[in-house]
Order: structure tokens, then sequence, then C-alpha cells
């Protein structure tokens, strides 16, 4: 097997604001991995706060060493040794080069075998919900305008909350939509107490979910908030990897899971057992990505309780065609092998 | 699809004695599940000590409607469906007939991909290890025999340990053979003082591991006795599904999964990744079944520590051909689609 590499930066078709930040481009690292002739892509997005970076995630990979498996099937093997192949080193977090050498595998193995992925995963597509699209922190007028654009496309808004002004963006939103909405605060109320105000007040609203009200460390905030909250609480900076589907059980409703920080649909669909075995929601989320990982993660879309995949869609260089569509505000699967992405 | 069912009372070949009981037949059930052609096989072994018998089975199964589905690949919707369907029946235990199902679904579905099912989970087949093979409790001089008889075939020995006389039978063995030894306590050592004495004598007769020293629920010696051992302790009627492997975890260096108890090919999976990610040893065991639901349990090898596979081999009236074998005392993975047996 070989595997190809190569930096690829995504321009985003709107400035983006989250509490904390603006951005106007994602780095991102685009691969390939080819046996006898057939090529699953995979892909690495790499938002700054997650500490990776293309230098990071070209490093790693240059030294990922796929000549010695001859079979891109044995991914128990191959994955087991690229999840391991930084162990002890400190710091090391290279979950999104991880995650794009267990797509373009997925994606490899759905081609050799000629079958999607969700196929392989034994899922249903027809059980896919509706993706959120997410509306940036912006002024009252541009806010109604970016919802007017997409009103029909999609059936749930995402909404940045938990910096000053939050209220009145959601009255702007009501203004000229009534989708159901859920909410991000990106860890960015200050206490339980205010946290379960606001959430008393969005209920009101017609939202219907809230992601991550409190700092991610602050479990037992989290835990009085989610005995409280009328809305589910779902967690997203405070989740990483499969382990801490265990660790948080009772601090919230659910998780959002996310390949860029998991490490790929492996342990994805390790986290979604262990959810559904603890009783909790399964949300999937994304990067800003290319069509490549967005379509990798709706593959698991089947079982999510909430879908945030809209990575690709806030992109305009998008170097992929075919994958997932979002049709009527649904995701809508491919039926092609693998991602069933193509580069036109 | 469509789901047949026989009863199948399986033959041994020499009574068999286990701290608690002896007998010489095992009630089995044989299923088919048929879609566009195509065969998939499974199987519910019902050793009388885990509550289902051919009636509850068969009871059980004929409620089971394959009909409703069109697509054999849709495991998650079909066997969620099969899991749940006796959802709050008071002491409802049907884990062998749900086991029935997995695996019959699993054959199906590799049958219908054209690979053989370890191949679908992504493993590599040359990862497996040896098979123990059991010799039931008797006088020194049938003992010393079973062992003269399987010498050369295998590469390690099980013995049934926990009752009056066990270490006369490990010497027994050893006048005739220097092979590795697990032990299977079955409970049935009284005390976690006493289970150390002699699993202490164990180690220096060439003992490699112990499983289920003391009674099941007794996790606080078990604890005691984990952090004491000199040998890997194994619990195997502490362990029913995944749920129990977080719940061990601290009581026990591993656990013994087989899919009579946790219902089939798909919780095993998860037992597998709950125990590598806690840090757990992994045995595959097995009873007294046909080479169905033993080729079955083989699929996940590669993933074992240790393999207690020789179920079908204790057995005089097994109805199929193919599938896994022991050779040179190493399971080895068929190459055929499915599980690659047949009835000849």
């Amino acid at each position: 097997m070989q595997l190809r590499y190569h930096p690829y930066p995504l321009q985003l078709q709107h400035t983006f604001t989250v509490s904390g930040c603006s951005r106007s481009q994602t780095p991102d690292v685009l691969i390939a991995i080819t046996h006898q002739g057939v090529t699953g892509y995979g892909e690495a997005s790499m938002p700054p706060y997650l500490g990776e970076s293309i230098e990071s995630v070209c490093a790693f990979l240059a030294r990922v060493d796929l000549f010695q498996f001859d079979d891109p099937l044995r991914t128990d093997d191959i994955l087991s040794y690229v999840m391991h192949l930084d162990d002890g080193e400190p710091g090391a977090h290279n979950y999104a080069a991880k995650a794009a050498i267990d797509i373009a595998l997925h994606d490899l193995a759905g081609r050799l075998l000629g079958q999607p992925i969700w196929r392989l995963f034994g899922l249903s597509p027809e059980h896919c919900t509706y993706t959120t699209y997410t509306i940036g922190i912006d002024t009252p007028d541009v806010v109604r305008q970016k919802v007017r654009e997409v009103e029909g496309r999609f059936g749930r808004l995402k909404v940045k909350v938990g910096i000053e002004g939050d209220r009145r963006l959601i009255e702007s939103i009501r203004e000229v939509s009534d989708l159901p909405l859920t909410v991000d605060a990106n860890q960015g109320w200050s206490s339980p107490e205010m946290a379960l105000e606001q959430i008393e007040w969005l209920a009101t609203q017609g939202v219907i979910m809230v992601e991550q009200p409190l700092p991610k460390h602050d479990l037992d905030g989290l835990q009085w908030l989610t005995e409280r909250s009328p809305l589910p609480i779902i967690l997203d900076e405070s989740v990483q990897g499969p382990e801490d589907v265990i660790r948080l059980k009772g601090c919230c409703h659910g998780i959002n899971i996310k390949l860029m920080k998991c490490g790929g649909l492996a342990p994805a669909r390790l986290m979604i057992q262990l959810a559904r075995m603890l009783g909790m929601q399964v949300m999937l989320g994304c990067m800003t990505e290319t069509s490549c990982a967005v379509t990798a993660a709706a593959q698991l879309a089947p079982c999510a309780d909430y879908l945030d995949l809209d990575g690709n869609l806030l992109i305009s260089n998008d170097p992929f065609q075919g994958g997932m569509q979002v049709i009527n505000g649904r995701v809508t699967l491919q039926t092609e092998p693998g991602l069933g992405i193509y580069e036109p």
C-alpha cells in the first residue's frame, strides 16, 4: 500500500466566529492510499484550537509505513499500528492525522469490496436525520440574511451562543424562521446557574438541544445542569475518545463525536456503542472539511440523534464531488462503494 | 429473509464432569436464515446451568419475524430488534437464541459479500494462538489416557479443578505431558486465601492461567486475589455481556467471552474492544457446540490471548464440515466466505 499526502488549505465562504476566535481559512491535509490500482481518500482538518497543524500532520504521516502491510482490509493491525505510533511522546496529539489514515483505509476497503462503508457497518441509510446548518455570530442583519439564504435547504439550524448578545441573535433568527434550533455555547457560559437560566429561556424559543454549555472540565457543574436542564445537554469539548464516554456518564445527555477528535471511524463506532450501552444520545459533528471527511462521518449518521455535518458546505474549494448529500435538509448517503467521492 | 430451526441434541464423546454436574448430552438448536437462495447457519447451545432449553429457544425463535427485513446486511436494525424482543419480560434469558440469529446473519453477510467473517471484521488470521483441549475430571488412569490421546494434536490443555483431588489430577497430567496448562475452577474454591494457595502451587506446575477461581459475585475476593495472584485471573461465570467488562475492571486480569452468554458476535466484538480499552486480557470460550458456533467464535480468535475452542471436538454428531480447524494445536481460520461450513 502506498500513502500520499499534500496540504490543502480550505477557503471559508464566510469568515467564521465562535466564542474566542474568527477565521477565514482552515489548514487541511488530503491523503490517498493506493493498493493494486484502487485509491481510498482521507483527510485531516486542523482547527487551530485542537493543537495540530499542517506541519505536525505531515510529520506524523511521514513516519507511517504502509508498505509493511499487504492487505488494506486488515484494519485491526494497521489502525492499531497507526494509533500507537506516537505512544510515549509527551503532548502527542495526532488525532486528525490518524483520522486521515482511518478514513482512507475505510474508503479503500469499501471500494475493494464494492460496498458503501455504511453497508459494511450494517447500517440503514433511511435512519439519517436532519443535519444542522451553522449560523455564525454576526450582526442581526447579516444573521437574518444568512438564515434566509438557507431556508428551505435545511431542516435545522445551529447557532453559536455563549457570548454577549446571544438572545438577540436567537430573536433575529426567529424573525425570519421557525426551524428547530440547536445551540452551541462552546463552554461560553460562566456558571451552571446562569447556563440553566439561558437554557430555560432557549427552551421557549424552539431550541431542541444545547451543546457544551460550561467549561469542559467543570463536570460537577455539568452534572448539576444535566439533572435540571429542560433541554438535552450534549458535550463536545469535554469529549475526545472512547474513554470519555464512560467518564462523562451522568454529566450530560449525550456526546458529540467528531472524527478529527477521536481518530477516525473505528474509535467513533466504539464511542457510539458505548453511548448506546450507557443510555446516552449521539451527535455527529465535523470540522470545516471537504466532502471527504464529512462523507466519512456521515457513514455513521444512521446511529445519530443529532447531525451537524455541514463542514463541506462552508468552504469554497471542495476538491471532491459525490459522497453524501444534504437533500431537503436530511443527510442522504451515497450508494457507491467506499465514500463514493471522486476528483472531477 | 426466511428463518428455519430444529432441535439437534449433541452427543458427547465422553461423559463430562465439572464441579457440580456430569452429562453425556447437550441440548442444541440449529438454525438457518435464507435470503435469495443463500443460507447462513446459526446455532444455540444450551448447557443446563445457563437457564435456556430447547423449548425456550424454539419459543423465542418462533417470535422472530425476519420477513420484515429485506436486506440481511442491515445487522444493526435486525440485531437490535432481536436483542430487544424480550425486553421487560421478567427472567428473560434468551442469549443463546439471540446468538443463533447473530451467527446466522454474520454467516449470511459473509457469503453474500464473498468474504470470511474475520476479514469483514478487519482481522489477521495469523494472530490466532493455541486452543486448549479440556481434560474432564476423572480417575488418574483415565486422565493420563485422555492426555496421551491428544498429545501432539494440542499445544495447551485445560483442566477442570476446584473439587477434591485436583492436585492429584494435575500431577497425573504432568506424569505424561509437559504442555502448558490452564485451569478452570468454575467458582469451586471456597475462599480467596485458599485460592491463592492453590494458584501459587499451580504456578510451579506449568499452569499459565486460572479461570474463575471464586464464586461469581465475590468481587471483593476476586479483587484481593487479582492483586496477589502470580497467574492471570480470567473470569467466566462473572461475565455475561458488555456491561460486565466495565464492572469487573480491577477484579480480574481478563474475561472469557462466549457467544452463547453474550448473544453473539456483535456483543462479543464490543466486549473485546472494551477489554482492550481497559487493559484486560481476552479469552474466547465456547460451549459443547457444533462446528457452526465454534467457527463463529473463532472469527474473533485473532483478538484473543487465550482460546478454548474445542467444543465441536467433544461431540460425536457434528453435522457440519469445513470451518475453522485446529492444526498443530492452533486455531486455523477458514478462507471460504462466511463461516465456511457446509452440510456434507
